[in-house]
């Protein structure tokens, strides 16, 4: 006796998803690469006998995920995506919309940001080239500035972490750790404006800056790693404080 | 004299955008948790005064961001999509891409996989339970067997740092590692399984989980880190010389 043939309904909304796996399939095999521009969406309907609004679907997902981006407002439809390569913008959205739905909770985020800093750091103190220590102290002198107003010392301070990313000279970590600042952004800058003993916390977040650079300039990747991971420790829990 | 006024054309394509914002507020509100269930596609687009495919658009990003799964097969547009937690589908999608678009060298993967692995290390030493130790131990003692197929050692050494993962009790550490894991898988499977001398690697691969494992035991992070390291660093470039 054979089994009896067992039918699923076929969901006419996965469509896109065919769609989606041939780009996909074209760029693994190396046919679509950064800056190629996709045919346009009517003739790509065309192309793989979809219906247009299949093809948009599949063209969202990309959006969203950086690796399409359209051309200039106002060329319309017709003129064809370009594939990009814009990673940490579809990582950061996916990150703070899973934060948000408590996918993930805080202290997780933290933990996983020290994680990739300490591995930024680590690789820093041993890659970094003499501009990058440059730009670094370079930073550290501008926030070293007594008068600065705090919301311009949090972007010299992302600035740092982003430059020592950089150092490390890997693009995934670095996108991976902005993208994980990125998803504690909102509530931490709200806590950081309410700080009251502002001054006390600039002079600590100074020191502690400082003592980060001085281990990679010295090429010595555990204190570097020890030394961020303090920094970040230290900073979210005067923070958690505030953001309650 | 005033500066004359600078009108850009709006595109109609942003409309989905809109409508994403809109959920994502709702959830960055508390309003919309996981197991919530959507209005049906038809109702969300009156609420939103927008069209059906614009709704449809954005649901498609949510859904490969793996925030939204769709009722089961059959049951219609008209049930209503539900909220979803699984941010490592999506990870891994995101991830997978932008690798196979060169964003991201293979090396830059595997230097990210080995700092997410050295953080897992690190925080399963501190605070594995015995259940996750019992559960490590017994993967070990099944892969030790030496008439093991090496499709389903690499299942099991797959699941010992799942495992790993999940004794360091973080969730977006484990979903990172696994989808950092699986944008690499493709390629080295395919390479795993050319090797041809599968009995030495084997025995290095049980000896350096067994050694990894020890030092979780021990709650020895920094040995155990160090470990998970070398393990990984020497298997992909004894991989990488079959990958080529």
């Amino acid at each position: 006796m054979t089994a009896a043939a067992d039918w699923q309904p076929l969901s006419r909304s996965r469509t896109y998803e065919l769609v989606l796996d041939q780009i996909e399939e074209q760029i693994q095999a190396g046919r679509l690469t950064v800056g190629d521009r996709l045919p346009p969406e009517r003739e790509l309907a065309a192309l793989l006998g979809v219906s247009r609004a299949a093809v948009r679907e599949a063209l969202r997902v990309l959006e969203a995920q950086g690796v399409l981006r359209r051309p200039q407002v106002g060329t319309g439809p017709e003129s064809g995506n370009i594939i990009a390569g814009m990673p940490s913008t579809g990582l950061t959205r996916l990150l703070r919309v899973h934060v948000a739905l408590s996918n993930f909770p805080l202290e997780d985020v933290v933990e996983a940001r020290i994680t990739m800093e300490r591995g930024s750091a680590r690789l820093a103190a041993a890659h970094a080239t003499p501009e990058h220590l440059a730009r670094m102290r370079e930073l550290l002198d501008r926030m070293d500035d007594p008068s600065l107003p705090r919301e311009e010392f949090n972007d010299l301070d992302t600035e740092f972490h982003v430059v020592m990313a950089e150092a490390a000279g890997n693009r995934l970590i670095t996108d991976l750790t902005t993208a994980l600042r990125n998803a504690l952004g909102h509530d931490l800058l709200r806590a950081f404006g309410k700080l009251d003993d502002w001054d006390t916390t600039a002079a600590v977040l100074r020191r502690d800056h400082h003592a980060v650079y001085e281990a990679v300039v010295d090429g010595d990747g555990e204190k570097a790693a020890a030394r961020v991971e303090n920094h970040i420790r230290d900073f979210y829990r005067k923070m958690s404080d505030k953001m309650g």
